[in-house]
């Protein structure tokens, strides 16, 4: 039975806390840390039996009870709590991204090295039953040698601009969840990528800087071509949808929906539209990444999601939006000089 | 190349002439009658190359150079011009009902004995590419010994009540070919039957002495079940689903619809209604059926659905009519003293 | 925030704590009662954070905190012990089946009655996620009034002789569920069942005096019908199907499965079979049933399914006995004089 | 009712041979011309009712009698013998590509200008059900803008490697109909191209200077992105899905199959392959371009397909290659100078 802190009470802070408290029987949240807490949250804690409430996230990282901290903080934040944490002596699951910086992000990883401590980020969809399904088939042989792997991954909302200019952009804030899949599910690195994108969904994403709408094709280390095609708003809902296709065939999975219903009338024959957004369609891949991060605590395991997992992706999206910039073709090589 | 002749130009009988001037290589329709011929009629037989044209079906039967007739003329006449093409030494092939008379269905099949003719009847179903599927995959095994066999056979329009006066009932008319249906699937005979019906899609069916929808239950000699279900009308139109469920597993089959479009929207998730009526949906069995009667006769091998095929749904259909009546499983054997 | 007592630690009665520890926020177990009660199991509710664990289930019916009693006891002790816990004051949940007996279901319903205490049957099926998306279509007049009412329901495995033997029978011990569930989506009441059946499953559950696979053929009060079918071993599966068919259209769930992969071979186009069993495919509905019974208690409103949905299932269940053993349709009004 | 003459009596002469005789109604087949011309080929014109069969194609373009002339000769002389058909004075419907060469396809535009002709180009797959579906969708703005085009094509087996020699590589060869797709379902033009290509099918495919694995990107002048992606080899079979996301939903289309059933068992759910190849998946659309070409005849009205839209994919294919080559974006307008 190890315990855990988490710092930053937002809405994911909040999902792990109750993931933890639920569905893990071998941890529990001993306390919680955030700079605006409330009546409202403390309740919220105290409900869950969460002995601590603070403001100031150093009272988690002092207690030698805790063994283990969740990094739920604002993104720029992630990359300092999390060294501050690992020089703390605390296992660390940082929420993705570690930071938009590649440097930021180094100094995380060579904090991980030096203190040997379990380190996972948060790339949760990993864990989702879907996804797994593929990964699983993949590793299985069922497909062959992969030869193109396809992600869709569409928003049921446009977020609002004012989030869209301290997002970092398309790429490093919802692309990089389909740039960890297409490792995930390849079991390759990527090595070039070329990004297409433009707005079509809301001119306010233009003006503040980014894109709503992209293709972006992928060469892998080996051999496989990729391509995620995004969108910040599907009329219909979270899209999720992966294809891999190989030598031997293919696996793709669709969208989960509320209910396996259909409804036949005179106006066709009508199925229900998939589950909302992240919250309805993740929730299970939460409690699943809680479980396997505490499982590698307490069993000195390697974590399912390392520090390089975390750095990758952000590699890749740099690209991406290098690549779109400059209206080519760039290689993951020219940002890790 | 054999020449046949057909004896009714109603909407089936033109439906068969087309078929097997497209479809059947080794055959030809040098004749067609109607009491009711008329020019469009002519015009559309020129056009598919027909030589003769009668009012009179005699003039087919009396032409040396027809080999095989096709009985398409009204329901109550199918059995007395059979029984007529055969003295007449056609081949023939007869649509469904033979009669709604077991006597004259028996007099029939005594005239198919004497003479050695073929004489195939027109349950096409089994020959559409779904219910093909089904069976092929019961007779290869896949499921094993059947447990339970089920057929939803719902119409998208009812009959006009003056239609449903002449038609015989529900199970003589419409329930049929899933009467039939069940046979082919089950490779097996049924022996009881229980038939609830009721009237809830047009109070005129009732009032013409009818009921519009029913379900069915079977039992079969091989120890199997069936279950048919009935309606007169689905408003999202012709719905023909099967399902054999046994020892080693279940195959089913959907309906088939215009395209694979599928429309995502805020509304939902929409696919496109079943084929409209039997013309749409099972077309291609028409064609099918017609080249296995003429293989049939030229290679002289058995036909596909023989005159006992024929007799037997009647006798179920009566059976079924008779539980209804009497509110009380009826087997058939007590029809067939 | 009230406290629940469980009577009964088997499978289900574990499945209830655990449910109403994570899901249920207004409600706690306090204690558990088993005759059988041991050590694991004693660890197991220390885990949940459960406080007394008993041998005798008196000892709960005397805590005057406990407000409210879960019957999870063997069937053949469902009624005496609800009984005595309505005598004790405590409002109650009652798994499936109250009883086999109609008196002492009964004297069940009296006591309800005289009490004006709570009392809710645990047919869980009804807070599905699919069902209920039947339901509210129905509800919602998206088919029109209700014709034709389907149920598939199939085990993934037959149970053993020895429990067949104890069982009340297959129409008491696996259909029941299925009577209210066509209840449930019909809104009507069944007014007579005719039940075909055989075994094919397992010999032993023959000699057992018991069939595995049946269909159930059924009349309701608003003059839908109704039919149900049955086997206690799917090769594939659990099987767990229902289709409304009405007026305007139809309303049909498929299974749920543990995800949507697909996986495209030179072998076929293949996806996952059914979640396994009813601990599976059900899970969610029984946190749902909980939340509900003890929301009714908490804010003095109506169970969602109340005694007298105890007792019509039972009834239909011992007519579909009847109608197999005399080979013929009963009503279910010669049960109830 | 006008008179046809087919030049070229390989396997896509014959499928046209055959749509028409079937199909067309307006329309026949007087002659067919093939340098090969043989035994089998007279027999089996013979068969369809065809008066004449000749070696030398001068032999159509000099009878009088014959209005219009399919062009199904091999891909080398499409554009020369279009271009003395239409001199002859002949509509011409022509099979793609018309020309890997631009200058010789203009010099096909300059001939049906000059002559007023009707110049039909062999894009069948606008004609498909399920494509004709998706263009439906969008055209009645059922998905509102379009902003996302996807076309996965992948065939069924590779060629050998002496076809892949002489076939203009994939983009002209295979892709090209995926380039005519987009351009169809997304209602707009072209301009720019990225494609990322490799060989992960077949060596000998490498060795031939060829690529049989691609994902092409696409800019559309309307603003829409697309995406093709490519397989000489699926080991399920033939793949041929799209789909268009817009502002209001998508549309999107499966593959067809030969039939809806769908077997349960242990191993898990399978339903059938796709059909096999274009024979089998497309053989409706052969028949249904055919009538449209009569029509446009019959009717002088504007042909569905016309010859700009034979010339753009070669445009966008030879974009494509150059993309591949050069391992950056390239704008059509680079090829259009």
């Amino acid at each position: 039975m190890i315990k855990l802190g988490i710092i930053g009470a937002g809405r994911i802070g909040k999902v792990h806390a109750e993931s933890i408290t639920k569905y893990v029987p071998n941890a529990e949240v001993k306390a919680i840390a955030d700079p605006f807490m409330n009546e409202a949250t403390k309740e919220w804690a105290k409900g869950l039996g969460i002995q601590n409430t603070y403001n100031d996230y150093n009272e988690v990282l002092n207690d030698p009870e805790i063994a283990a901290v969740l990094v739920c903080s604002s993104t720029n934040t992630h990359s300092q709590i999390s060294i501050e944490a690992l020089k703390a002596g605390k296992h660390v699951f940082c929420e993705k991204p570690i930071d938009h910086n590649l440097d930021r992000i180094k100094a995380v990883l060579a904090e991980v090295e030096r203190t040997g401590l379990k380190f996972q980020v948060g790339f949760n969809r990993r864990f989702d039953h879907n996804f797994k399904a593929i990964k699983d088939a993949v590793v299985a042989g069922k497909i062959g040698d992969p030869h193109i792997i396809r992600v869709t991954s569409r928003d049921p909302e446009a977020p609002p601009a004012e989030y869209v200019k301290v997002s970092g952009g398309i790429f490093l804030d919802m692309t990089i969840h389909d740039f960890d899949m297409v490792r995930f599910l390849s079991g390759s690195e990527v090595e070039e990528v070329y990004a297409a994108g433009t707005v079509l969904v809301d001119p306010a994403i233009g003006e503040a800087g980014d894109i709503d709408t992209a293709i972006i094709t992928l060469k892998f280390a080996n051999g496989a071509l990729g391509v995620i095609d995004n969108s910040r708003r599907a009329a219909y809902g979270y899209d999720q949808r992966a294809e891999v296709f190989g030598s031997k065939g293919a696996v793709a999975t669709g969208n989960d929906s509320p209910s396996t219903a259909v409804i036949s009338t005179e106006n066709g024959i009508v199925s229900e539209k998939p589950l909302y957004f992240f919250l309805e369609r993740y929730m299970q891949s939460f409690s699943q990444e809680m479980k396997e991060f505490v499982d590698a605590i307490v069993n000195d395991t390697e974590v399912p999601v390392n520090a390089m997992d975390g750095l990758k992706p952000v590699l890749i999206g740099l690209a991406a939006k290098k690549s779109l910039q400059e209206g080519r073709p760039v290689k993951i090589s020219e940002l890790e000089v």
